[in-house]
């Protein structure tokens, strides 16, 4: 605080210097378990390891840091999770603080709301509205001193030493090297979801845009107002207006057919009002290669087709062949010219989770057994979009759906907290603990909204069981109410609602900032 | 639609082809006075222009479209105006598109109510709740055949020709080919507004942010939570987590004491609860070359220098002479290492105002005689930030601020209806027409946060004067009132309470999205 001392203020009162007269011992950093680097680079090379973690490293540029050590028999033990998608924030919110110290590892510090997440893109709700921080899922990560929150991606996994890789992400900050750190765990989870699909057809990472995260949302919403400016300049013809205007959605799923059915209500609605000079201009269409919400009843099918096609969108059967940038090619070879195309095929492993050295389910999935557990190795589980049930349970893979990644979260915090209460919190040390019953996923239903207040909400446990399923306005306004409840914080809860009303009443934001 | 006939659709009903049975004729690119691009590019060199416009032009890849050509006689007036500021936006308020084509040409499609933005850096308020769309402060403009928001930069103006250069503003798309067009006027007004000044200091530019623009708030926020995180990660030294949690805010004008003000309610109240770990490490410094809020009263000074003290402010005074990328230098060699660097140390005239050929006032704005009028060239006007009255006028350059800007451009808007109505609305006709009473400015007073629920007020009209003065909470009541009936919409003023409110029942969102 050199540079401090010596500037003359100008202020005659006095100021309370909190840094220099804090409890430097109570700093978690300083505590027994951190391993604590006192200079700001150690050295310039890399620390050297014994083993290589699963995903390559060592440039030499990097600096590694020690990190978190391994805890200490007296003090909690530690749950790292990995992830902050559905799964694992439930387990986070499950979790009791008072048995366990929380670790998150995650490249965001926020979980996305994603049944809601179309609704963003178009203005009817407002990305914040949509975005749950994590500190609010679980205040204990900000407040305990052993428990954190880290920016950061993993980059391998140690399970033989209870050891994590992990890589800050520092965001394209200059002032911010790279730098790498392990935690050590006494359990871990593994909840880093999925990545969107390609196919492997060349131009989709390029040029199509994703709707998985709220930057998704941000960069289909203003590309979509700056296409819709763009139109109206001087000059534009009538061909490439036509093309700027014309929205393709690539994916006949619940995602797919929900931001179909925002994307044509704005347009009916606000764009035919703001946009008056090239209202006429504007197109939806979905590109499906077998039939859309094919998980639904056929009944509700041919209603969610009949909706969205009177709403103005059009549906086409085709297979997507390749994807430049200006239009799409069909397996047909017909040329379907693009403003924005959004990209929403379903989801697969990411190379991540491809390249850990663990049991693997059907599709790649990190294996399970009952008790979501990975097998072979010790205090390793897995959740959501990224794991499955290994072979010998004799369980299908479960469908990467919200329902299934809260409810396996919620399930696993439970558990956890039995065995830290059991005394086996801590690494190798739950052996002989009565795990109980084990994970049964049972599914409550399914639901997609289709635009224009129409909704279907299909409540069977199957496609082939009987059950209630249903269209229409009534599904909608079930449809809004269970999301609501379902939405993390009342702050959120709230606003979701005001956003609702205003935009009934205002209609929907286009500024484009 | 080639493409589309192709297609073979997946279901069976009917989509009715809008574009194809619409009414072509009724469009406005094929009204007489729109010079039309038949072909989506001219050519692949620049069509050769008579004259050059003040900023230099003609790179060999650039396109140049024809644009809008001039009204014919038996046409409505247009009325062009450049920038979407408080002047800009309340001259377009207050235009009558009864009289008028509108044609609006600025980079952003929304007014910033920028009094408000130093909230929006925190969470206090949300970054939409403060931008107005100018579709919605002049509905006109996307309703209107011939009136036009262009998402633009202005890049000359021919005076003599009645005419505007444009280049369209691609925002880094690449199916965007940068181009230029041009834009006849019949009345022309200049509201660019002006720029921050950096007063030639290196780096300024490289490394500080600015709050002059939405995204310069979400700048701010971004990097401010992200070195709260950082900050948190494992092996990071005291030194390093001083320097990324000090905020330095260069300038105490109302801008830097407002921000300075909210960023240490936030710390207060946020940061201590969700940042536990390191909220001992953040700081905030304001440094000001002379007295902050010089404008104010001694009385008001004072009670502001207590206040941002008491809640953490540290005041220095000092002169920066050298910006580094963790570092700013003062004057007396003095190093202050800084994680978040904000300037706001006032504005003066962009490069586009200072090449323009046009009459000068005090300080190089743009000059205007008592009706706002730019001497020597005709049917040309400017108000806001970038004019100020020539010299022959007698009158001072009018400060920088909102209030002046509005109340410019609701005084010009009644000036052109009348002249409108007075049959001078098209170029070169309003020589006989008879102005009425010049323009006054008469000072309402000044207002300014400064944290924790206090404000100063100032209702003298100017610092000789005697008049109301009055600091604490029931001038942060006025403070907030007042604002809030100035928000422009329905929707935004809605918003607003409702951000406030929240913000006061559940803290500060601090998602990092």
């Amino acid at each position: 605080m050199a540079w401090f001392r010596n500037l003359s203020k100008f202020s005659a009162i006095n100021v309370s210097h909190q840094t220099q007269t804090r409890n430097r011992s109570a700093h978690p950093f300083l505590s027994s378990s951190f391993d604590f680097a006192s200079r700001r680079f150690i050295s310039s090379v890399n620390h050297p390891t014994e083993e290589k973690p699963s995903v390559e490293e060592s440039s030499k540029n990097r600096i590694q840091y020690p990190g978190l050590g391994p805890t200490k028999p007296h003090e909690k033990p530690r749950v790292v999770v990995l992830g902050s998608g559905w799964a694992g924030c439930r387990l986070m919110k499950g979790l009791d603080p008072k048995i366990y110290d929380i670790v998150c590892v995650s490249p965001r510090n926020h979980m996305v709301f994603t049944p809601l997440l179309a609704s963003t893109c178009v203005g009817t709700l407002e990305f914040r509205s949509v975005a749950e921080p994590i500190t609010s899922i679980q205040p204990a990560i900000s407040r305990e001193p052993g428990s954190f929150f880290f920016l950061a991606n993993c980059i391998g996994i140690h399970a033989d030493k209870h050891m994590v890789h992990c890589e800050a992400v520092t965001d394209g900050y200059k002032h911010l090297d790279t730098w790498r750190y392990t935690v050590s765990y006494d359990k871990l989870v593994i909840a880093l979801g999925a990545q969107p699909t390609t196919f492997g057809i060349q131009g989709v990472k390029e040029h199509a845009i994703f709707l998985r995260e709220v930057h998704h949302a941000q960069q289909i919403r203003r590309k979509l107002l700056h296409n819709l400016m763009m139109s109206d300049l001087p000059g534009v013809t009538e061909e490439e207006k036509q093309r700027l205007l014309h929205c393709v959605v690539v994916g006949g799923g619940p995602t797919g057919v929900e931001f179909s059915g925002e994307l044509s209500d704005f347009i009916m609605r606000d764009v035919r009002q703001r946009y008056a000079h090239v209202k006429d201009y504007i197109h939806v269409t979905l590109i499906e290669a077998n039939e859309i919400l094919s998980t639904f009843d056929d009944r509700l099918r041919r209603y969610a087709t009949k909706q969205l096609t009177k709403s103005g969108v059009r549906l086409v059967r085709g297979i997507v062949k390749d994807v430049q940038a200006e239009k799409v090619i069909l397996s047909d070879d017909t040329e379907v010219p693009y403003g924005l195309l959004v990209w929403s095929t379903g989801v697969g492993p990411s190379p991540l989770i491809q390249s850990l050295n663990l049991p693997k389910s059907h599709g790649g999935r990190i294996g399970v057994d009952d008790w979501l557990r990975v097998p072979v190795v010790q205090d390793v589980f897995s959740i959501g979009d990224c794991s499955g049930f290994v072979e010998s349970t004799g369980k299908p893979t479960l469908p990467a759906l919200a329902q299934v990644a809260e409810r396996q979260g919620k399930y696993l915090a439970n558990l956890l907290n039995r065995i830290g209460k059991a005394g086996g919190g801590h690494a190798n040390s739950a052996k002989d603990i009565e795990l109980g019953e084990p994970f049964v996923y049972q599914h409550l239903g399914s639901m997609a909204s289709v635009g224009s207040y129409k909704a279907l909400v299909d409540l069977r446990q199957s496609k082939e069981e009987k059950g209630i399923s249903m269209a229409g306005f009534v599904s909608w306004f079930i449809w809004r109410s269970a999301y609501l409840t379902r939405v993390v914080s009342w702050r959120n809860r709230f606003y979701v609602a005001i956003n609702w009303a205003t935009t009934l009443v205002f209609g929907r934001d286009i500024s484009k900032i």
